[in-house]
């Protein structure tokens, strides 16, 4: 598969105009990262983002006392992005992305997907949403997350 | 200040051109809440988005247990909105939010807000990258709180 036909099974990019899709195209950097590879480092800087375009990924957190925890396990056919909130913010990476298989990724930086957004708005709206819907989908995990180690603290100090 | 002004004293708005801002000041209700509404209720359905232009709000959820819990207070000097994430994906209001003093916002609906990102696709990408800016913020914050419940519950499982 093409990088073009890659980015169309993604939600939303299917409706960008393929003269854009291929401007696009043009801006991404194609990578792959052998089986155990970390794509990216917690508290790294950095501002690319990637398209998983074929393989699986671990994300990983660190607790604040050094433990790793694995809080997602994704795969290409979910058609995911990572490293979108440090494209966006310019912040440090908030988790580690371990490749568990061979991975496939389009990726590319901060300032090239922000200059082509606003350069070919038309697909840049498209792109944006589609961050905007997978940063709504990690923020309600996350609030599961949440929610769930809320419940067990609490039933640690009752079962005091 | 009217809806104009007041829509560029938010970041990346004020990119937005003269003419483009007029037209999505023209799609936006202006909502004023006294103290102690519940501007969003968590659970609910609905796809509004609420931008704050004048006042205070708590951001409140709920534990398993029925618990409730402030988890932000947000003014509108901060220029925050709230409701994103349901007109992104159109899924339950993940919290609460709560007049804390008289507010005024300023509202759009999902489907509004969506089309006219694809009528006017240079406002759209700023207002996009408005939208993606505050998740990215949000999710780094919920980031900071499950990092800080996840080590209660460990001292508490040290305690024992």
């Amino acid at each position: 598969m093409n990088i073009i036909e890659s980015l169309k099974t993604f939600p939303l990019l299917a409706n960008i105009r393929e003269d854009e899709l291929k401007v696009f195209a043009s801006k991404l950097k194609e990578e792959v990262f052998p089986t155990g590879t970390s794509i990216l480092v917690e508290g790294d800087t950095g501002d690319t983002m990637y398209l998983l375009i074929d393989g699986e990924v671990d994300v990983i957190k660190t607790t604040v006392y050094g433990e790793k925890f694995t809080c997602a396990k994704l795969k290409s056919s979910y058609h995911v992005l990572f490293g979108e909130i440090a494209l966006i913010d310019n912040d440090k990476r908030s988790a580690s992305i371990i490749a568990t298989t061979e991975c496939k990724c389009l990726s590319i930086d901060g300032k090239t997907f922000k200059d082509f957004c606003r350069e070919y708005p038309n697909a840049g709206v498209e792109l944006l949403l589609l961050i905007c819907t997978n940063t709504a989908k990690n923020m309600r995990a996350e609030n599961a997350n949440l929610r769930l180690v809320y419940q067990a603290l609490i039933d640690e100090i009752d079962a005091k």
